[in-house]
Parts: structure tokens; sequence; C-alpha cells
């Protein structure tokens, strides 16, 4: 049985949750607070970071949610989240890449740092400039996403992909965290609402994060 | 043929340089300047980040240095630089991360924004509590280097693969920016030193960014 080590806001664990659902693998989630700096976690990962998914008989420690994702489309042929031709793929990857580099950097780690983090750990009030520089980072990556579904069905062409699960986990995380104002954005809108209606989606969108909780459309798939 | 949008010390083209050199991929150079935000430059590639790899006469354009580097292992058979088991390879793409992330965000980024970007955008004099820091944290990752090595003969295990080559190019930019202390890390040094004396090295070494000169030792084998 795969254990997957992970917290309900971690965006990089969303995503392979997704990426596991949609593949139909069954695991187990083992929850961790990395900003807690457990020496068993970090004796994990070196990285001190979540997600890390083990299969205790097998000796195999996976790090890294893009080397996870990547592993299951090697060793199962089910659901491939990166489809098609070399060129397909790199476009799936460079979303990917986006994603989790450019909108986690610019939108949802400034969020979780300011709304999630001040909160558990020094309980200080968040900044509100930073607050206003994540928010409106959000917008234009909502602008991004709108003008790709302007000329595909999904983010990286015609089939979901890892991109569209890269998305939709951050996304997710920045809407929870009520850092995402969806008025003018209705292609991203409707295909995210396809995306939360997902039975992949429906356990994460279940979840809460004690004491921190989501604006009341954030798990209403009519929104 | 391909071309190459890259600088000098971005350690993500520098990746891409020697995965093309060690495969024997042909290619031509192009400089850009991200920090210019050249139009022409982002209509190829949104992001406004180098490395870019672009085969006109195919349409081909590939962006992100981890997409372009799949790109390549699917599709040559030669010299794979991911090679193995599907758990090896998840060890090669979780050390990749962990230079291309961890590292470059602790370690290189603030030592090119110190010293490269300051000189060459806003001529302000760096901040030498920022340069500590970043020394500081460069001096933590040769540790780990040199953990791996004391169980390993390349970073991932017995083959050299993508992350020597990531691990380098970080390192190389370091080294460049004379933010890296060689004293005490005598197997990361000897590991550094065989990586320098690869062909698909040198032409990398001989390069050099206009007014931003590298420390003595910085192109030599033996330092
Ligand atoms: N490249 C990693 C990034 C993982 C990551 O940044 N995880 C965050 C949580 S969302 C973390 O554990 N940060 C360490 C901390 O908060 O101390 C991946 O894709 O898995
Ligand atoms: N994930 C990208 C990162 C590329 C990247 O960050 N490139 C830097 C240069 S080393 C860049 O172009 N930054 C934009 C800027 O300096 O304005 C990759 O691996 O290719």
């Amino acid at each position: 049985m795969w254990h997957l080590y992970q917290f309900p806001l971690c965006p990089f664990s969303r995503k392979v949750r997704l990426m596991l659902a949609e593949k139909g693998v069954a695991h187990e989630l083992r929850r961790v607070s990395p900003w807690l700096q457990d020496d068993d976690f970090a004796d994990l990962n070196p990285a001190g970071e979540t997600p890390v998914l083990v299969e205790e008989s097998k000796g195999v420690v996976l790090i890294d949610s893009l080397a996870i994702c990547e592993y299951f489309e090697e060793t199962l042929d089910k659901a491939p989240l990166i489809p098609g031709t070399a060129s397909n793929r790199a476009e799936v990857r460079r979303l990917v890449s986006w994603f989790d580099g450019r909108m986690h950097h610019e939108v949802v780690a400034p969020l979780m740092e300011e709304r999630m983090k001040k909160r558990l750990i020094s309980r200080a009030p968040p900044d509100t400039t930073e607050l206003r520089k994540a928010m409106t980072a959000a917008n234009g990556h909502l602008d991004y996403i709108d003008y790709l579904l302007d000329h595909r069905r999904w983010l990286a062409g015609p089939a979901l992909t890892l991109a569209d699960l890269a998305a939709a986990a951050q996304l997710s995380v920045a809407d929870y965290l009520g850092g995402v104002d969806w008025r003018g954005h209705k292609q991203t809108a409707d295909w995210y609402a396809v995306m939360k209606s997902r039975p992949a989606f429906r356990p994460l969108l279940a979840e809460r994060m004690e004491v921190i909780q989501p604006p009341a459309h954030y798990d209403k798939v009519d929104f």
C-alpha cells in the first residue's frame, strides 16, 4: 500500500492526489506539517518537503511531485496524463512548470505565508501589501488560463493532462485562502467547475485545515 | 538546426547545453537577456525565461529546461541521462529538482541578483547580508553533495545522469560569481574536477559575461 505524506493545503500534494485518483492508485494519507521540522520526516526527505510517497513493503520512497507523477506515467498504462508526441509531452511539462513554478511563487506561496503560516506559526497579522500583490498576480494567471482555453479544450490540448491537475491544484489552494476573484474569467471558471466535479477532486474539496476556513463558494461546483 | 536562446550565466541554459553536448545534438546559441523583457522573446516564451530551444524548420519550440531534457531523453537513444528503473529515474528527478529548486533558490538566484543583476540593471552595490546568506547556503549544499558522493560514484548512483549536469550547472554559476568556498569539500571538488574536464563543459567555462569576471580558479580543472 502506498502512503502519501502531505497536508491539506499543500498544492504539490494535491496534484499528486489528483493524479493517483485519476489513475486509480490506492493510497492512504499521512498528515505532516513540514514547517514543524519533524526529525522522522527529515530522515525520509532531506528537503523536509511534502509530498513524499512511500511503499514500505517494497522499500520505495518517492520525493518531489513531478518525479512522483513521472514514476506512475512510466509504470502504469492506465489514464496517461502526459500523452501524445514528444512535442505534446513537452507542452504538458512546460505548463506544469509554469503553474508549479510561477503561479506557486507569485500567488500561492505568498497566500500560504500570509494567511496560513503566519496564523499557525507566528500569529502575526497578514501583510496586506503582500496579499494585494498575490491577488493581482492571481488575476494575471486567470487571464493566461482564459487565453489557453480560447484555443484548446483542456489546458495543454484536446485531452485532460497533468497540466490541468497542476493548475487546478494550485488554484484550489489560492481559492481556499480567499485569493481568487472569479469575476470576468468565465472560461477558467467553466473549466474549473468541470475539474471540481471530477470524482478525483471531491475528497480534496471536502477537507479542511483547522482554524482556517475557506470562502462559501470554495467546494461548490456551481460558483 | 536547433537554436538555443540563453545567456552565459543562466544555470538552466547551462544544464541544457551540457545535455545537448553529452548527447551530441548540434545547436547554435542565441544570446538573450531576459531581464530586458524583449517583445520578440516574450512572443516565443510567455514566461520570458531562458532557456528556449527552437527548431524553426520543424516548428518546434521547447520551453523549460526539464521539459527540454525529457524531450531528448524520449527522442534519442544515445547517452541516456535519466537511466535505469522507474525508481532510479525518480531519484535522478528528485535530485534535479533539489539542485534546480533549492540550490538555485538559496544560492544561485541571490548571487545572480546581488552580483549580476544589480551590476547590469540598477548599478546598486551588492547587499553583503544577502551575499553572506547565499555563501552559507552554498556550504550546506556542498556538504550534501559530499554526503551523496560518500555513498555513490555519481550523484544519483553508479552512472553519470542529469542530476550531475544540474548540480554542475548551478555550481558553475555560483563559482563564477565567487560564491563557493571549496575548502573542506574534497569529494565534491574531485567530482567537479571530473565534470569540468568533460568535453561538454569546456566551451561553457571559456565563456565570459562582460563586466563580470570570474575568480582565477573558475575554469581550471585543477583548483
Ligand atoms: N518541488 C517540490 C516542492 C514541494 C514543496 O515546496 N512543498 C512545501 C509544502 S506545499 C513544503 O514542504 N515546504 C517546506 C516548509 O513549508 O517548510 C515538489 O514539487 O514536490
Ligand atoms: N523553470 C525554468 C526556469 C528558467 C529561469 O528561471 N530562467 C531565468 C534565467 S537563469 C530567467 O529567465 N529569469 C527571468 C528574468 O531574469 O527576468 C527552467 O528550468 O527553464
